[in-house]
């Protein structure tokens, strides 16, 4: 994933000589805390933010380029950088937005922390059955019953509780992936489950193929 | 996990009665774009963001009661909620920051959606590596040469590369998680791989045995 897949393209930006009065009410009309500054070309030249303006107002300033952080201050990422790059700089340097670049520092978007939430937390909340089915896909010839026994086996194994494979089967589909990774106590130990779960269902698809 | 293990306890908070200019200089001081407004017992009776506090600043406004959204208006949650309620609210209204109620409606946090980025990017940056390292632990028997044969053959066999036991080795170690599941398609195909690989290791192990 880019981080063009991500940014937001319906984005709103300002020019040095703007006035700080019809700035604020452009970023108050579209909801913005910060906007990219552009020249001409649409080249980014500098970043303002709503604190910026409030300063400016307060101080009696003028224009955008009285209050903005110059393009070398604030950090960008680029169009065809990897999404990642855009998380990570979101998270270390606790950012709300940041500006997205093309060719030749042309703006392109803006990447907003709320939409990496929405991205990434799609996978927290996929459900713990569509791994399952997609498990009794993979492994042909075992049946949804038996992978739903064997997991209240293994359950019953590692966490010393009896639990019904109908109880099970209720618990997955009303799970989400981020759940189970918080109940299980991590990432490797979800895996590790299910692995434990897959080396059962196949050694008993094994020993039936023997008969 | 609970809201209250990913807040931010260290907020600022106004009451209706300061003045707007005091306000505006708190906010840019501690680079905040959202604050809680409290009573005197702290408990939340509105919220205002920087943009609230330009229109308050142009309109000639005094006062945060002038320009605040009361408590009823905007979203909160309570500190004992599960984290994805903040996660899913956040996402879904594009929010920057929600306070975070204790008892009594009292204000004890704010969560920040980069602080959320950073929770959830934690699960998207594990080395895939690390899976690997369960799932050898996991299937006694089975060594490490073992299981990255078995996966450089299941890589052939489902997208026809041609990869080396050590170039996968190689891959793993240098491949997060989120990476993984970029580049497989999701993560029901990413879960599917592994079982494969399982499957394969396993039956190797059982033939094994039988001789």
């Amino acid at each position: 994933m880019k981080v063009k897949e991500i940014m937001d393209k319906d984005f709103i930006f300002v020019s040095p000589d703007q006035g700080l009065v019809e700035v604020s009410i452009k970023m108050e009309k579209y909801r913005k805390f910060t906007t990219p500054v552009v020249d001409n070309d649409m080249r980014l030249v500098g970043w303002i933010t709503s604190l910026d303006v409030t300063r400016g107002l307060r101080e009696k300033l003028s224009t955008v380029a009285d209050i903005m952080h110059s393009k070398e201050d604030i950090v960008h990422v680029m169009e065809d950088d990897p999404a990642r790059m855009a998380v990570l700089e979101t998270s270390h340097n606790k950012l709300v937005s940041i500006p997205v670049l093309g060719h030749d520092d042309v703006v392109r978007g803006v990447v907003r922390s709320f939409d990496i939430v929405d991205t990434l937390s799609q996978l927290y909340e996929i459900k713990v059955s569509k791994i399952f089915e997609a498990m009794e896909l993979e492994l042909k010839g075992v049946s949804w019953e038996e992978l739903m026994e064997a997991s209240a086996i293994i359950t019953r194994r590692r966490t010393g509780k009896r639990i019904k494979p109908q109880e099970y089967e209720h618990n997955i589909k009303n799970s989400t992936f981020g759940e189970a990774i918080w109940a299980t106590g991590g990432l490797e130990k979800f895996f590790v489950g299910l692995i434990a779960i897959g080396e059962l269902v196949i050694a008993r698809k094994i020993a039936r193929a023997r008969k």
